[in-house]
């Protein structure tokens, strides 16, 4: 069950002027599932992508950058599920080639404009023939308003769908965005087992579009960890359409860009958020904020200890303030000139420990009341500085466990 | 259950001339539990110690730093289990300083000859009183063929104890060698939730002790993890009596050096292995080798992350061969240079993976065949140099969530 997160709602999700999403059940894993995305863009679409950092990244990773740098728009990307193509050396490559060349004869347009994306078992040969004979039905299903179904045939072990949409008025003008993702589990930042398409219509500049693409996945889903695992497959695709009325965003910085990446970071929050929410067994969502630090960098690093930790995320499960081992955790983190009798450590309002021990003030009882809690803050105050970095995790279940126990099977 | 290991055998664990052990039941945590233990030494015994590098390091851990520092010799050693007496502040260190001046007080020497140790729950006070109460008990009850009881005094959630002996001939003189350690979760190393002692009967300079424990340490308890989290009171003491024939041990490199420093580390291993075969939860014992490294800190980076990982340890609790786990855990280690193609990754003598994907070799079944092994090995031959580094972990069940869930209740 994920933490305070429902179904999207199908009327609830905008189309965005210039791109069309197709679905079809390709049986790439199990028969009669939605397992395959095919979404299109008209002319003069801009896309710019942030991708996983693990060396060993998947076939399809590789080709979409590949595909990204050269100059040719890109006119269509494809994604499959139950398969990640990943540690599939020189086969995997071919196959990730194929599946855009059998989009490409599709859609009329070369194989190079064709971005592919693979989620799923790695180390398993794709089943390329089977996405080739896909192909054609979620070509014939394309349409504007099918960000619904999109959003469902991206899942692997997601109990539900994530989509959101906004709107924003800049100069009088409605600027919409509509973003979807999958990933539950494998989920560490630099990125997540996470496939993220984030669409809009306004026309932004190709540069100001990948610095934003960057700027927002910083924001947020280089802000959450379910398991401290760092995928294969990792993408965050940011779309511009340029359809709406709103002129080119072209400066850094103007009123416009501001308006837009706020618009676009908050979907992005919104997506990430939703991520850890449905992260595997979880059944509490932890926001951790770190403050006082000397730089963001040592606040995200103290942040990772506490939500990284099996031993934290036990005691969160099991609705225990065994509230020692975030102190722990904070030790351990790294930072070999902190101050521990300086820093204050606090659960939602309650103040836990400070002066290096528990708080004369505190009582287990506070304690309890907040950690029965299924959305928590744990807030570490360190005084030694004005940086800060909030971060997103979940608790660690039996069926954490259960999930990945048994996840081929 | 753990792995492959079986309790000591209390005929089989040797007295080391020159140290004598009392236990007693102290009620520090539960009633009728053997929770308190008292080592003591004959004059001449010099101690060498290695400690967390947790910044949130308990208050026993930096009075024992401060008391090893001075000039006096440590005559004894006080542990107790059921309470960390780590985040206490203030309180803490004044608590830890009370019992060490208690057992003072009942030898006859000074308070700072006494080195205080104590493990179990975080940020709770010290029960002093009940302690002081126990010493006593355990200060009547020492003698030298007491080893079986100390480990048994020592455990916490630990389901065996850890104990074990060695005898090697030097120069025609019988060396004793007698350890037990404690430690079952909160494992990683600098260090883990772990309490070692190790002693022996031979002479050795402090100077030679001291790089010795270093030494042992780096290759045995450096070397393991349960759950990637670092506790806030580890310790290894390295006792040398110095009763043997013996003739001190001064020179390093020397024949004696290296024979005692080879004993010492066999136990030393013993030991850091026996605590991960009963890790918490596992089911399974996992050697992680990393060889063919440009350096030995790459090997062990890469060989944590795959120790480390969620998604490869809950895969072993399954016997799932869901081997590209491992891959994405070699891609993620942050070696940016790394060449994934070049490297191979075995299990135990099964070839698995070679250039960038699965070797064409490979069967699912000999995969499988291994995934039912209790001891398994995983090795990954990088192929870009001769350095190497082996590591220990152990799988991730249902019983470590339960386990650490309900460790306070």
């Amino acid at each position: 069950m994920p933490v305070n997160l429902t179904s999207p709602v199908a009327a609830q999700l905008l189309p965005v002027a210039g791109v069309s999403l197709g679905i079809a059940k390709a049986g790439i894993k199990r028969a009669d599932r939605k397992d395959l995305l095919v979404m299109q863009f008209s002319e003069g679409t801009r896309i710019a992508g942030v991708f996983t950092r693990n060396r060993f990244c998947a076939a399809p990773v590789i080709v979409a950058r590949e595909h990204l740098a050269q100059a040719d728009e890109i006119r269509a990307l494809v994604v499959n599920t139950g398969n990640a193509n990943a540690g599939t050396g020189e086969q995997g490559m071919s196959d990730a080639r194929t599946t855009c060349a059998a989009l490409a004869g599709l859609l009329g347009c070369k194989a190079s404009q064709i971005l592919p994306f693979s989620t799923g078992v790695i180390m398993e040969p794709l089943p390329v023939a089977r996405i080739a004979a896909g192909l054609p039905g979620a070509v014939a299903d394309m349409r504007a308003d099918n960000w619904f179904d999109a959003a469902h045939a991206i899942m692997t072990t997601d109990t539900v769908a994530k989509a959101i949409s906004r709107q924003v008025l800049i100069d009088g003008m409605t600027i919409t965005i509509t973003g979807i993702a999958k990933g539950s589990g494998m989920i560490h930042p630099n990125m997540a087992t996470m496939l993220g398409y984030i669409a809009t219509d306004a026309a932004i500049s190709r540069t100001l579009l990948q610095q934003m693409a960057g700027l927002a996945c910083d924001r947020s889903f280089n802000c959450i960890t379910v398991d401290g695992d760092t995928s294969t497959n990792d993408a965050l695709m940011l779309i511009a359409t340029g359809k709406a009325a709103l002129p080119e965003v072209t400066t850094a910085g103007s009123k416009a860009y501001s308006a837009l990446l706020a618009a676009i970071t908050e979907v992005a929050i919104w997506l990430a958020q939703a991520i850890v929410r449905d992260g595997e067994g979880a059944t509490k969502f932890i926001t951790v904020r770190v403050e006082g630090g000397r730089n963001e960098a040592e606040c995200k690093q103290i942040g990772y200890a506490i939500a990284r930790s099996p031993l934290v995320k036990t005691a969160f499960f099991a609705s225990d303030p065994n509230l020692g081992r975030i102190l722990a955790a904070v030790g351990y983190a790294g930072i070999d000139d902190l101050d521990v009798d300086a820093l204050k450590l606090y659960l939602d309002e309650v103040l836990v420990a400070e002066n290096g021990g528990r708080a004369a003030s505190y009582r287990e009882e506070d304690g309890q009341r907040i950690m029965q809690q299924s959305d928590i803050t744990i807030r570490v105050a360190l005084n030694r500085g004005a940086s800060a970095a909030t971060l997103w995790t979940c608790d660690f279940s039996y069926d954490y466990v259960k999930i990945n126990a048994s996840y081929r099977s």
